[in-house]
């Protein structure tokens, strides 16, 4: 919880609203006069009122989390106003799935090599792996992810 | 672009707000008769006039994108008031940070492998694989994330 305010240190929400700041303020606890710029950009894109009114909305030990949120897309919004904090998912998402396509490769040239290893070794050889696996092996990116990235695509973010 | 506006079929945004839907409208060509709800997210959550300077703000060619990334971040908060949309972020980034550690790991063991085979493997074998490094290899995931993931963190979609 941020620092409450007083008569004589107003909130960054009061201060900038021009108004006096009471012991009951709804903004006090999450806008301390010290971070005016907090305040500035929830207002600009969300506007005071519909602030105020999510705070009151979500229960006191989640509004600190809230107003924190807000703040971040506030910001986001002002950096970029045509995606704001939207484009960030969209990097993200595609970053993952860039990732997933990777790691199945990756997997799937494992598989092969292992495979391909255990075939041509010598009856005699003294290396002493096991073969998981052996012969023409089929294993493409789709059925990898399908498997096992089936749980990780838009629905955690949200497809965009 | 969606339908425009007429008087006899208001925009989405002037049926909300009982007032007569001009040819000129600023919310006509992103707010269709038909989609109702998609106005009625982002009034609540950014307020109407809020949604209007900011389609105004952009270029008219982002005017559109602006809109759907407002709506989608509206949708979100009023699904998850204390998070909103930040909370895919959060989801999305946790995300990369697992999968950029599986994907170092399973590079490392690929070293590892093909090391311990070329140390282990006899010298009349008739196996064609070439050997790319033996030996013990020293493989941190934090070395494999600073070397190849550097450029995947926080910077793409904002550390929270």
């Amino acid at each position: 919880m941020a620092s409450s305010s007083s008569a004589n240190f107003p909130c960054a929400a009061c201060k900038f609203l021009r108004r006096k700041c009471m012991p009951d303020c709804t903004f006090a606890p999450y806008f301390p006069p010290e971070e005016p710029q907090k305040f500035f950009n929830v207002h600009k894109v969300f506007g005071a009122s519909n602030v105020s009114k999510l705070i009151n909305e979500v229960a006191p030990h989640q509004r600190q989390d809230a107003v924190n949120s807000l703040a971040y897309e506030a910001e986001a919004r002002l950096k970029d106003p045509v995606y704001g904090c939207v484009g960030a998912i969209s990097v993200l998402q595609r970053q993952v799935m860039r990732l997933q396509r990777e790691l199945a490769s990756i997997r799937c040239d494992i598989i092969r090599y292992a495979a391909a290893a255990c075939d041509e070794m010598p009856p005699t050889t003294t290396v002493g792996r096991s073969c998981f696996g052996h012969g023409n092996v089929y294993c493409p990116s789709s059925q990898w992810n399908n498997e096992h990235y089936g749980d990780n695509g838009g629905s955690d973010g949200g497809s965009l």
